[in-house]
Formats: C-alpha cells, structure tokens, sequence
C-alpha cells in the first residue's frame, strides 16, 4: 500500500518530492517537465482512480489529508507515495487552488502501435492538428462515449494525456485505445490499404450527406480537423469521401468536439 | 457617428465613462451592475459587429487605438462614443488583458414574449437550469448551427447575454430568436398546447431512441438539462416522450453541448 508522507513545515512547498506537481498552469515548463521526466498528472478522485483502474503506474499523489478516505482503496493497492499537505502548501506548489483535491503523478507508456489499435475497430475518429488540449479532450470524450472503437491523432495534435486534456476527457484517455499517426502525409491512404472509408468532415463544397456518406461502410474513419483551418488540403484529398453537416444562421464551422458528437452519433447507426 | 474620445493620463482607468466596461471577470459584480443597467458586453470585432447588426443599441465602444480601422463601418453607423484608450488602461479597467481588443457595452431589450418567438418555428431547444454561461453559450450556438428556429431558457438558466456566453456563442445569441420562460412547472405542458411534441434528452429508463422520438413531428421542442442533474423530475415526467443517446466506455453522460448538436442534427432530418 502506498505510504502516507506528511509534508510541512515552512518549506514544505519548495521540498524537491514534490517536483512532479510544480506550477502546474505553466504549459511550457509542464510540457518539457512531463515529456522529459515521463510523467502526467491526472486530477480529481475520479479521474485518479480511472488512470490507476486502466493500469498507468502511478508514481507518487498529491492531497490534502480530507481526499484520503475518498481514495483509499485505490492507495491500499499501490506502492507509491502519497504526499500528504495542508490546501496552502498544495496551492503554493501547483499555483492554484486545487479544487478537486487529489493528484496523481503517473508514468506514461510506450504509445501503442497502429495495428494495435486498430484491430477489431469498426469506427475510429482520427483528429488533424488539433492544438487545444480542451478540444483533444473533449473529441475524444464524445469519441468515446459514443461508440468509437479508438481515436488516432496527427503528430501536431496536443497531448491527450496533457492536465487539463485528461480532465475534459473525464478520463476516457484512459480507456479507448488512441495512438499517434507517425506518417501524416499518407495517413489516409494507409487507413485506407486497412480497409477503412475515410470520411473527411468539411466545409468543402463537393461534400455528401453525413449519413450517406458513411452508410455501407464496415470499417470507419472519421476525419476532423480544428475549427477555422478545418482539415489540411493533403487530407481533403486524399479521404474515401468528403461529407458535410449543413450549417445556418451564418454560423461558418462547429466545435470539433460537436462535429464528433454528431460524426459518431450518426457512424453508430449508420445503414449497412 | 461614433465620436472617439481619447481617455489617457494617470487617472484615465478611473474615468467615470468607463464604467460600464470595470472588472469584467467579477461575475457578481457584473451580474448586479449590468442587470440594474440594463447592458451586457460585446467582445471582439466579430462579435460586436453582429451584435449592432443584429440591432442592439450601443451606448459606448472601448478601443485601443489599433482596433478602430477594423470596426470603422460600425463606428461610423453608430451615435455613442467610442472611448480610446491605450491596452494598459483597457486591462487597469476590465482587469484583464483584452485579447480581442474591441468591446461594446449596449442596451439589452425587453425579452420577446413567448408566442413572437415560436411564431413558425418547427423546432425549437428548451434548456432546463443550465447554470454555467459556458454551457449556455455553447449550447445556443450548437442549435443556431443546426437548424433550431429558437431556443427557451427556464427561469434558473444562466443568462445568454453574460459576456463569456456571448462569446462561447460566437454572436448567435443576437441572430437566433431566444426568450426565458415565466413558467416553470407547466412549461412544457404549455408547448404541448402549443403544438409541439416535447421529446426530453434523459439518462432515464423508459427511453425511446431519439431518431424514432422525433419522427413525424410537425412541431418538435428538444429539451435539455445539465450534465449530472440532468433534467427535473417535474420535466421528465411532462415531457411528451422520453429519448436516450446510448453511451458507451462507463460514459454516464455527455456535455449539453454535444447532446444539442446531436439533437438537432437528427431532428433536422427527422422522418415525416
């Protein structure tokens, strides 16, 4: 079971244990910290629990001695420390006020390979170049939630595994499988030669119904980009089809994280 | 047209006339000084422009000076000042750094009664209690994309013109005919005189699937409850029919905006 370590006194915030939770709305620092140690935090009970529930291998936790009972059971079944301070010293060393209470600090794990991923998947949501981690977080949410079988992530996207991607994920990085495409010029092709269509969601104009779109497929790939830029040229060509979600009220593009609601919605019954 | 009035000087962030635009992150103080005013804020030359467009009246413009070639036209249409001002005073006042750069304070309106705002709509979204402005924003914007004729706001729903709700909106608050309801408990026993067929979005279990929900209404009301409480027992048990998004990966349930997309991208293609 994981140790308890009380962590005080006037210094307690500066105490090199506790490197793993430092400044933690400091994006550059974070990035560089979590790349290089191989580390991401994951934040909340729930979320906590998902990461070491999915098999990450915590490192060390981070809370305020009233989140302890709420975690018990997982900290029983873990060897790591958990640190244990006062709210103050845990605002001082992440920079803000953690509401949700626990923290975890856990090893990342090799990305899984393509293969891996894909087998036995009928739908997949593949994501270009989203740089926001709320969006990668929130695609993937609705991706998973409703009915995708794993997410793919061109080498531009932002880190699902990021603090705050986790938390709009409410964890489910944890459980769908995703991986990150390594060849992003062919990646439709290749998802192509795997049997996949590939549905390139756009605002082009040569663009067929959603439904139409996907219907018959056995094998899906649903193909988003960020709002605004939307999809690279690259990608809009090389796709099985282009579809469009017809849009008014001058609205020009929708949230990425709504077009794989409605993109996945509509995939899971699609006709045969 | 517009007059532009330099405010500089030591005390220029303390200038009564900027009044309307002081500590916009304070949302208390924001919520009592805006509704006792009778004003909200527009962000942005987007959102400001549609905002005049759509016919609110401005009582003032704040500006650093790079921002004024942009909304040039809209000065020029417009009577109220517009006050100029360097970027540090604009972040002294608004206690933020304004990124978008052009803000407006304008005069709300009345709200349109109810009858003016169903008049010919064939589908509309009724939100029940969303607190969070965020939400509010996201989930009009999502219906104005997708072919709602309107949206309905129960009485506890944070208000769609709070700065933050506006923007998260990207201005359709301005363009898709929206009121509050006066009437909680019987609203939508009332929409159910009125012709529409209420389908409620619920985690319950005596739900149908939301494409057989729909099918065949003439008039449809989508109504939508927050993540977690979901709706009231009061609107679950007067809504006309019961209909379930299915959810997978231990995914209890989806953010209102994506269940609004969904909704109203089925609903727009529902089956006569």
């Amino acid at each position: 079971m994981a140790e308890l370590i009380e962590i005080d006194g006037p210094s307690a915030a500066d105490d090199p244990r506790l490197a793993d939770y430092r400044d933690l709305r400091d994006v550059t620092l974070r990035r560089s910290l979590e790349s290089e140690q191989g580390l991401f935090l994951a934040e909340g009970e729930k979320v906590v629990r998902r990461a070491v529930e999915a098999g990450y291998r915590p490192r060390s936790f981070l809370m305020a001695p009233r989140w302890l009972d709420g975690l018990a059971d997982v900290l029983d079944a873990c060897e790591a420390p958990c640190y244990v301070v006062d709210e103050a010293v845990a605002e001082q060393v992440t920079g803000f006020h953690v509401h949700r209470g626990a923290l975890a600090s856990l090893h990342r794990r090799a990305l899984p390979p393509l293969e891996e991923v894909l087998d036995g998947a009928r739908t997949v949501v593949v994501l270009e170049d989203l740089v926001d981690h709320t969006n990668v977080g929130a695609a993937i949410r609705n991706a998973a939630a409703l009915g995708a079988d794993a997410v793919l992530l061109s080498p531009r996207c932002a880190d699902p595994l990021y603090r705050r991607a986790v938390k709009v994920a409410m964890g489910t990085v944890f459980s769908l499988p995703w991986t990150r495409l390594t060849d992003w010029a062919d990646a439709l092709l290749d998802l192509d030669r795997r049997g996949f269509r590939t549905v390139a969601l756009t605002l082009a104009d040569d663009t067929v119904p959603l439904e139409d779109a996907v219907a018959g497929a056995d094998r899906l790939a649903l193909v988003l980009g960020a709002e605004g830029h939307g999809l690279s040229p690259r990608w809009t060509a090389t796709a099985t089809v282009r579809a469009g979600i017809p849009m008014d009220r001058g609205v020009d593009s929708l949230n990425v994280a709504a077009t794989a609601a409605i993109a996945c919605h509509v995939a899971r019954s699609r006709r045969a």
